[in-house]
C-alpha cells in the first residue's frame, strides 16, 4: 500500500500546490472501457510498436551509432530517436502497471542499446554531429535534437517513478544529456530554443525527480526564450513554433498544435514550480480561449493540414479538421497540469472528452493501426491501409499500422499505459474521482488517513458510478459531475440509511466518517443529447451533433443501407424527433435529400421536396471506420 | 482591317472547328471597366514586374548563364525563368494592343538576354545542367524545366501572332528548344512528364503557329503519359501532378489546381487538333463536374492550402479557400478552349465570373500589388505588405508587391493584355459577343462579309449593352445573356422601327441585313440578387451571397462602423429585406448578434436575443482590402 511519503507513480508532479495526483500504485483501473483498452495496449500495441521500431531501422540506428557506423545506413526522419524514448516511457508505465517480467526484459534491452549510443560528453542523437552528418545544434528549427532529449527525460522520469532505483542506466543517460543541454544552452550558452517544444517538459520533470534546480532553470529559460525570434522566419510564420511572442503575452494557443500544447504544458510546470503566478494566469487565459474558440467537439485541436496548426478563432471545418492525435495528447498534458493547480473540474471534462473522442479514436480496436489525423467529416471513403507499408501521415486511408512520421502510435501507447494516474487527485482533505472506470483506489492523506474504495461502473455505457468504501475513515470524497450531466443525482448508502440529492455539474462532495461498506452512487444521465455549435463556427452552421455521455456520435455510411444511399452527403436530421436508444445503439430520424445535379451550385432558393425519412443508428465516433471504408459525419444538417 | 486570311492575334487557335476567336486586331476594348484595367496593366503592372524581375535577380540569371558564371549568384526558385517568359508574353500582347515603341524596345532587349543564355543544342534553363547544378531532366517532379519552356513557347506564339515576322529571335529560340524537347522526350526518349503541366500547352500552340506536326504529337504524348505513374509517389498523392490516372479517365479536375487546369487546357488543344472526340468528351464532363461541385462562387478553384489543390466534391470552405489567382487563369484557358469547340455560352459565363471575381481581385487598383490566394472570408485583418519586401505566397498580408513564388503577377498581366481576344468569336454565319466592354469590332466572315460594330456600355455598373452597326451587311449577331440575367430584353432599332423581345439566358441572336447605324440593345438586369449555395456545400450552410450582375459582393468590416462592430464575425443578414441600391452602392440590412463568451462552444440551443439591425453597404469583392486592413465575408449567415 502506498503512503504519502512515496512519490506517486504519475506524470507531472508539481513541486508546489495543494493537489497531488494519485499514481499507479494508488489507483488501479480494473476493467471496463479503459481497462480493455489498457489490456490491448499492453498486449498488442506496445509489441507492434517495438516491431516497427526494429523493422524501420529506427532502433537499429542506435546500434549503428554505437558501432561507429553512422551516418551510412541510418533510417528514419530527424526525430525518429524520440519514438524509441516514447516507447520506453510507455513500457515503463506498463511495467509499473503490470509488473510483467517479459516487458522488464525488453525495457532493459532497449535501454542498453540507447546507452551504447551516448557519446562521452552526454550527447545523444543518431542524426547529427558525426562526420558526414550535419553538426550538432546547427538546425534548431527542424533538427529536433532537444525535442528527442525531452522525450528521453520523460522516459527516465516515468521509469524512476514507477521503479525507483531500478538501476537500469536510463536515469544516468538522461542526467548526462540534461547536463550537456544545460551547459550548451544555459545562460551563457546558445540563446535559442528547439523548433519543437518538449525538452522543457522533460527538464522540468527531471528537476522534480532529481531535485536538480539547474534543470528547472533551464526549462524556464527555454520557455522564456520563446518569442525572441531566435528561430528563422518561416512561410507559415514564427507562430508555427511559438517563437512569435512571449508565452506570457499570448491570448490563445496558436501555430503547430502539438508544439503549442507541449510548450504550454511545460510552461505550467515552470510557472508552478517557480511561483510565477503571472505566467500561470496567462496560461489559464490561453486555455480558456483555446477551448472556447479553437477546439473541436471531440476535443481535437488544429484545423490546418498545411502547418498542422490551430486556425483562427472559430475556424473549425469538420472536413478539413487535422485534429492530430498527438495534439490532443498534448492538450491532455497541458490541461492536466492546470487541473493540478486549482482543481477546476472543467479541466477534467476536456481530458475526458479528448480521451474518448480523439485518443481512443486513433487506434483500431485491436491496437495495431492508427489515425494520425482525426477528421470529423469523411467525404470520400478511405482505402484500407497496406498492413506492410508505412503510410503518409494524413493519408486518406483507414487507420494505418505505421507512418513515416510516427509520433502518434507511441504517444497513444504511453498515454494509455499511464492512464490510472489521471483518474483521481488528493488534497489534505480527501480524494476526488475525476475519470470513471472500474478501479481500486488505495491511498493515505497527508495526515495518514487511509482512503480506500472501489469504483464499480460500466460507464460510459451506463451512467451509474458506484463507490464502495473499503475502510473506516473520515474524508471528503469528490465526484466529478461533467458539464453535460444535467440532472445527475448522488446517493449515499450507509448504516444511517440512504440520502439522495441532486448533483450539479462540477464536483459533488461527500464529507463524512465513512465506514467500510458505505456506498456512494453517482447517477449521470448519459441519454443521447443534441449539441448545437456556437453560431460563429461557420463551417457547421445549421448542423447539430449527437452526444451520449462523454462520447461523441457520428453517422457512418455503412449504416445507411436501408436509407438507400451510400454516403452521408444528402442526409438531414429531423431534429423534431429526439434520438432514442434501442438495441444498444442510438437512433435518429434522418431525411434523404433527392439527387440534384444543377450545373452551377449557387442560385435561387428553391422549395426543397420533402425528403424521404428513415431511422438510422449512429456509431461512437471512436469506433468509426472499423467496418471497412465509409463516409462519416459528426455534424448533421438539420432538416 | 483584318480579314479572315490573317491569323487572329489571339491565344488558342484551334486547327479545326467552326468557331474562331476574334483577335486583337479585330476587337479593341476602348474603355470602361476592362479598358481601365488594361490601361493600368500596361502603364504600371508590366513595368512593376520588369523592375522586380531585375531586382530579384531572375532576369540577371540569364546574363550569368550567358557569361558562363552560373551556378554562383543564381537567385530565385527553380521556376523563376518562367516569369520572364510570362512577362514577355504579356509584353507581346501589350505591344500588339498599343504599338508602344518603348515596350517594343524592352521586349527586344529582354529577348536578346534570353537568347544569349540558350545552349548550343537548344537547352534553356538557368537552374540545371551546368557544373555545380543538378543535371538536366533529373528532377522532373519538381525541376519545372519543361514547364518553363512551355511558357517560352507561349510567349513566342503570342509574339508571332501579334507581330508576324518580327524577327526578334524569340520564335527561333522557342523552336530550337522545342526540337530538343521532342528529341529528348519523344516516342523513343524519356518516357515521363513534367511535374507541372504547361509544356503541353506551349507545344500545341507552337504546332499551330509553325505547322510543325511533331510539336502536336509531343504535346499529345505528354498528355497521354499522365497517369502512367512515371513521377514519384508523394505524400499528397500522384493526383497532385495529375499522374494518378489517364486524363481521359478522370471524372473531375483534381490535385494542384493550376497544374490541373493547364493540363486540361492542353488536352483540349490536343483533342481538337487530333480529332480525339473521346478525350474531348471526357474534358467536357470534367469541366461540368468541376464547375458544379468544386468551384467557388467567385469562379475560384482549389480549397487546399497544403497542396494548392482541389478538395473533394463540395469541399469549399470560404475561410480556407486557397483560390489561387493562377488557378483561375488556368480555368479561363481551359474554359475558353472548350468554348471554341461548341460555343456553349456557359463557358463564357464562367470566364466572366472568374475575370471579375478572381483575376480582377488579385491586383490592387494601381496594379502594383497582388493577392496570390483569394480567400472568401477573412477572419483576422491582414497587415499591410512591406512594399520593398518579397512576400510569402499565401501570407496574411494585404496585396503584396511580389512573392518568392511570383507566378501570379505576370500571369495576371498577360491575361489582361490579351483580354480583347476573349470578347468575341466568329463563325461562317456571324459574330458572337461574349464579354461586354466598350469596344470596336471589325472583322470579315469567311465569305468576306464585313462585320463592323461598336459596343457602347458601362457594364457592369449598368446592364445596358448597345451595339451600333457600322457597315451594311447581313450576318447573325449573337449576344450572350448570362445565366443570372433572368428578365433580359433585346431591342433592335433600325429603319424598320423598333423591335423588342425577351432574351433568355444563352445566346440572343439577331440575324438580318444590318445597315450602318442600326442599333441592337441588350438590357441585362444587374440589380442585386441573393444567391443560395447548394445544400451540400457544408461550409456555407445557412448563408447566402449577394451578387450584382457578374460581380460578387462582400461585407467588409470597414463598412461596419455604424453597426458598432469591428469585424464580420457576429453579423447576420435579414434576408427578408432585399438588397437595395443607393448612392452607387448595394445596401443590405444586417443584425449584429450580442457578444457571447461561453466557455465551451457546443451546447444546448438557446433562444437568441433579437439582434440590433443596421443598414450597411456591401463592396465589390474585387475591391476588398483597398481601404486598409479589414475582415471580410462573401457568404452572410441568414438571420
Amino acid at each position: 500500500m502506498t503512503s504519502t511519503t512515496t512519490i506517486p507513480a504519475a506524470p507531472a508532479l508539481p513541486a508546489r500546490g495543494e493537489i497531488r495526483p494519485l499514481g499507479q500504485g494508488e489507483v488501479r483501473i480494473t476493467g471496463g472501457f479503459w481497462g480493455r483498452r489498457q489490456q490491448v495496449n499492453g498486449s498488442a500495441t506496445l509489441s507492434h510498436i517495438e516491431g516497427r521500431l526494429e523493422s524501420e531501422g529506427w532502433l537499429p540506428n542506435f546500434d549503428l551509432a554505437a558501432a561507429g557506423k553512422l551516418p551510412e545506413g541510418r533510417r528514419g526522419r530527424e526525430f525518429s530517436d524520440s519514438e524509441i524514448y516514447k516507447y520506453l516511457e510507455g513500457l515503463a508505465w506498463e511495467i509499473g502497471r503490470t509488473d510483467d517480467p517479459a516487458l522488464e526484459e525488453r525495457f532493459r534491452a532497449v535501454v542498453a542499446r540507447v546507452a551504447a549510443a551516448q557519446e562521452a560528453d552526454g550527447y545523444l542523437n543518431t542524426m547529427f554531429g558525426r562526420e558526414g552528418q550535419d553538426p550538432r545544434w546547427a538546425n534548431l528549427e527542424w533538427g529536433h535534437e532537444l525535442y528527442c532529449l525531452g522525450h528521453l527525460f520523460q522516459a527516465a522520469v516515468a521509469r524512476e517513478r514507477t521503479r525507483p532505483g531500478a538501476d537500469d542506466g536510463l536515469l544516468e543517460i538522461a542526467r548526462r544529456a540534461a547536463d550537456l543541454v544545460c551547459s550548451v544552452f544555459g545562460p551563457d550558452g546558445i540563446r535559442s530554443i528547439c523548433g519543437h517544444a518538449e525538452v522543457e517538459l522533460g527538464l522540468a520533470e527531471l528537476a522534480r525527480l532529481t531535485g536538480e534546480e539547474r534543470y528547472l532553470a533551464q526549462a524556464a529559460l527555454f520557455v522564456e526564450r520563446h518569442g525572441e525570434g531566435s528561430l528563422a522566419e518561416h512561410e507559415w510564420g514564427r507562430s508555427y513554433y511559438q517563437d512569435d511572442m512571449a508565452v506570457r503575452d499570448a491570448e490563445a494557443l496558436r501555430g503547430h498544435a502539438v508544439r503549442a500544447n507541449y510548450l504550454a504544458a511545460a510552461a505550467v510546470d515552470v510557472a508552478v514550480d517557480s511561483g510565477d503566478d503571472e505566467l500561470l494566469a496567462a496560461l489559464r487565459r490561453q486555455w480558456d480561449r483555446t477551448v472556447a474558440r479553437r477546439t473541436y467537439i471531440t476535443g481535437g485541436q488544429g484545423s490546418h493540414h498545411q502547418d498542422e496548426a490551430f486556425g483562427d478563432d472559430w475556424e473549425l471545418p469538420p472536413d478539413r479538421a487535422y485534429s492530430e492525435t498527438c495534439a490532443s495528447i498534448g492538450s491532455i498534458m497541458f490541461t492536466w497540469r492546470l487541473l493540478l493547480t486549482d482543481g477546476d473540474p472543467r479541466y477534467a471534462d476536456l481530458i475526458e472528452r479528448s480521451l474518448y473522442n480523439v485518443v481512443e479514436t486513433s487506434p483500431s480496436a485491436d491496437g495495431t493501426a492508427f489515425y494520425y489525423a482525426n477528421t470529423l467529416h469523411e467525404r470520400v471513403p478511405g482505402a484500407p491501409a497496406d498492413p506492410e507499408a508505412t503510410s503518409l501521415r494524413a493519408s486518406s486511408s483507414l487507420r494505418a499500422p505505421w507512418f513515416e512520421v510516427s509520433c502518434c502510435p507511441p504517444n497513444v501507447a504511453r498515454t494509455f499505459a499511464s492512464l490510472d494516474a489521471y483518474v483521481a487527485t488528493a488534497t489534505s482533505d480527501g480524494v476526488r474521482l475525476l475519470q470513471y472506470a472500474p478501479a481500486e483506489v488505495r491511498t493515505r492523506l497527508d495526515d495518514g488517513t487511509p482512503v480506500e474504495f472501489d469504483v464499480e461502473t460500466s460507464y460510459p455505457d451506463n451512467g451509474l458510478v458506484r463507490v464502495v468504501v473499503r475502510t473506516d475513515a473520515e474524508f471528503t470524497l469528490g465526484l466529478r459531475v461533467p458539464s453535460w450531466a444535467q440532472g445527475a443525482t448522488l446517493r449515499v448508502q450507509s448504516a444511517d440509511g440512504v440520502e439522495e440529492r441532486d448533483a450539479v455539474p462540477g464536483i459533488a462532495e461527500v464529507r463524512r466518517a465513512f465506514s467500510a461498506g458505505d456506498v456512494v452512487e453517482l447517477d449521470l444521465p448519459v441519454a443521447p443529447r443534441i449539441s448545437v455549435p456556437d453560431s460563429r463556427i461557420d463551417a457547421v452552421r445549421g448542423c447539430v451533433a449527437v452526444e451520449r455521455g462523454p462520447v461523441v456520435l457520428a453517422l457512418e455510411s455503412v449504416d445507411l443501407a436501408e436509407a438507400g444511399v451510400d454516403d452521408v452527403s444528402r442526409i438531414v436530421l429531423d431534429a423534431a424527433v429526439p434520438p432514442v436508444e434501442r438495441d444498444g445503439r442510438v437512433w435518429v430520424r434522418i431525411g434523404v435529400l433527392p439527387e440534384d445535379e444543377s450545373a452551377w451550385p449557387y442560385g435561387q432558393a428553391t422549395d426543397a421536396a420533402s425528403p424521404a425519412l428513415f431511422d438510422v443508428p449512429l456509431v461512437a465516433y471512436h469506433e468509426w471506420a472499423e467496418r471497412g471504408p465509409s463516409t462519416m459525419r459528426i455534424f448533421l444538417p438539420v432538416m
